[in-house]
């Protein structure tokens, strides 16, 4: 181990002007060094007291509280919007789960484009498993490729979804030259992006995401969706629920969707889980996504360097690209017994990652509450518990969740 | 007014089996008479218990608790099922809402059963709204009825959704001789029910309902889905999310269901949320649904006695069976000025009802926190309302949320 090391993580500490962050969050254990955020977020203080906001809100208002909390997947949204996602207010709305709200506009894009769904082998599971459906629902291909490049030269293609950051690798793709690359609408997954890296709309047609990662909204804290303005009115959810009718309390015989965006809500939204991504997204915003996405280049890149110094004798590969303009915040390790080390991490080393079958092991930075010294330390436990053969002790069976 | 009646209801609250559950809730406001538990039930403290160790639990174990959470949307399914449903272990589901879950069960039946999609007029909104949608996505007649007695006796169809207590007239069904009347797969929709009125599903095909009513989880807590356990390994959701997936942590490439009822599940269900069912069930399993439903029989048929004493000379009628083993727990009263009165209630009277329109104030009451002596004052000052007009000066223009 080279103190070297150390002492530059600390001088790197020292001048972050995101320190202060980490005082945000609820540590109920100072040791664990989790390197886990985008999988599930730690728990900000102010997330906390959105939720207990929310119990009381609704102890006192009880139903009178839905004269505030029905404007909420939009209001959210919009500041969704305008904090992480370069996209204008009536576009992004926060409700249901990343899996529905795929769903819901992979089948609406195909209301307005014949032609084949197009996906990537290397998509996040959800993805998949939802766009095979569909395809199957509305008779359409189903394109399965190895690449972005090739998913956008599929001809006859309606929809193209993609991941904005791989899941596994890490990889970023540029959101609006591959939109511009395809004539069919692309729809972003941008879950492993999202407060993470400043992200641009703009140019984007749809999008979806969850807030549990980099947002630290809570385990199964509602999702996100985007519809670019111009597309809203030819868009219909298949699922028309209540909360999309236009004047919903008429309660009237048939469906008529209101105009905007929230033609995209289907049943009651959760208050308390909205109200955690709202007190989540704007912890990012006052942090400020540059100012996240420079700490979070600055975290792996340091990660980068250690695994160059400490790892690559150890059966180590990096999984993930070395130019931080092309990755998100999480760095991928491979290695043969990725399952058994990510194992005995967590077990005997308080080091938190992740793996991802079949042969990673992943390391997520996050930039409001990571410090530089815990990558250094995080490193250095792996190298020595590689060495010491530790995790041949752990048990090979995978456990359901890991 | 009539003292006599006052004295009635402080003697059925003095002998009340359940009074003591009343400070199992929390009170923000002693004076209001809330009569809305159910469109949304007062927040009991386990509830609000619940989520706190939620959050406290998110915040030591981080992506750990994963362990245990992922078993909740089936164990607390299963609670559900044996403390509410008459349902059988692994016929039960909490996730999503109600919205999503009829969708899901209705494109399910659907690949099972040629034929007809049959509703009733006056059936839920959003359950009328839902299968609108599938019908069209089907390429099904929805047949939209007037009467229960008209769905079962549609020729040719595949499935017949109905609300067990009707949101409006209170009107209950009975389940079993209605789904033994049609070969139609039956969807009932249990939202007016479930922990109000002991169900049981053991004659059923498929239910849905929320838990924000009579289960007290909170503003759009999620809802649950049950599906006979014979049903099962033919019914596939068509929305095919990776917590339905089998080894959900292989992510392997293709979408495969577990043989369970967990195959409906779709993205990842939320945790908080689900400790919410959780306490809020257990605290209608423990003063136990049988006593639950008494209370709830009793407290509706002073509400309309109380009606026929005091309101029919103010042209009020009486929108809800006489009989209490034929109605739920509300009582609607139709009013040329409903809306009116519903508003002034809750602004001058601190009664809170609901109106539904067109012309019905409706009033819940909740077993588990409604004294028999709110019922007696509630009736008391609508009449004195009513009689001095005071409803005249609130403005006709109906709000977005009533």
């Amino acid at each position: 181990m080279d103190l070297t090391d150390r002492a530059r993580a600390d001088a790197l500490d020292a001048k972050d002007p995101l320190a202060g962050f980490r005082d945000r969050f609820v540590f109920a254990d100072d040791d664990t060094i989790y390197l886990d955020g985008n999988s599930l977020g730690r728990l900000p203080r102010p997330v906390a007291e959105g939720i207990a906001g929310g119990v009381e809100s609704w102890a006192a208002r009880m139903v009178g509280g839905w004269h505030e909390w029905i404007e909420l997947p939009a209001a959210v949204g919009d500041r969704l919007a305008v904090a992480c996602l370069g996209a204008r207010s009536g576009e992004v709305l926060v409700c249901d789960s990343t899996t529905v709200n795929i769903f819901k506009l992979a089948h609406a894009a195909l209301d307005l484009r014949g032609g084949a769904i197009v996906t990537d082998a290397g998509n996040f599971p959800t993805d998949r498993y939802v766009l095979d459906g569909v395809a199957r629902q509305r008779n359409r291909r189903l394109v399965v490729v190895g690449s972005v490049e090739e998913a956008v030269e599929v001809r006859d293609a309606a929809l193209v979804c993609l991941s904005h950051v791989d899941y596994r690798s890490g990889s970023l793709l540029d959101l609006a030259s591959v939109t511009r690359a395809t004539d069919a609408l692309v729809l972003w997954d941008l879950s492993h992006s999202v407060g993470a890296l400043p992200i641009d709309l703009s140019a984007a047609d749809l999008a979806v995401g969850c807030t549990y990662k980099y947002l630290n909204a809570g385990p199964g804290a509602p999702a996100f969706l985007y519809v670019r303005r111009e597309l809203q009115a030819d868009f219909r959810s298949p699922i028309q629920g209540w909360f999309g009718q236009r004047a919903q309390f008429a309660m009237g015989p048939r469906y008529d969707p209101v105009s905007g965006i929230e033609r995209f809500l289907a049943g009651t939204p959760s208050v308390l889980g909205t109200l955690a991504v709202d007190a989540g997204l704007q912890l990012v915003a006052e942090a400020g996504i540059q100012r996240i996405a420079a700490k979070n280049a600055a975290l792996t890149d340091l990660l980068i360097e250690l695994f160059d110094a400490l790892l690559t004798d150890l059966d180590f590969e990096l999984g993930t690209p070395r130019e931080s303009s092309q990755r998100g915040a999480h760095v991928s390790l491979r290695h043969p017994e990725a399952w058994r080390i990510a194992r005995a991490l967590i077990e005997r080393a308080k080091v938190v990652p992740d793996h991802r079958p079949p042969d990673l092991v992943r390391f997520g930075v996050s930039a409001l509450y990571v410090r530089f010294v815990e990558v250094w330390e995080a490193m250095r436990r792996l190298q020595e518990l590689v060495v010491s053969g530790v995790h041949h002790d752990v048990s090979a069976e995978p456990r359901r969740v890991t």
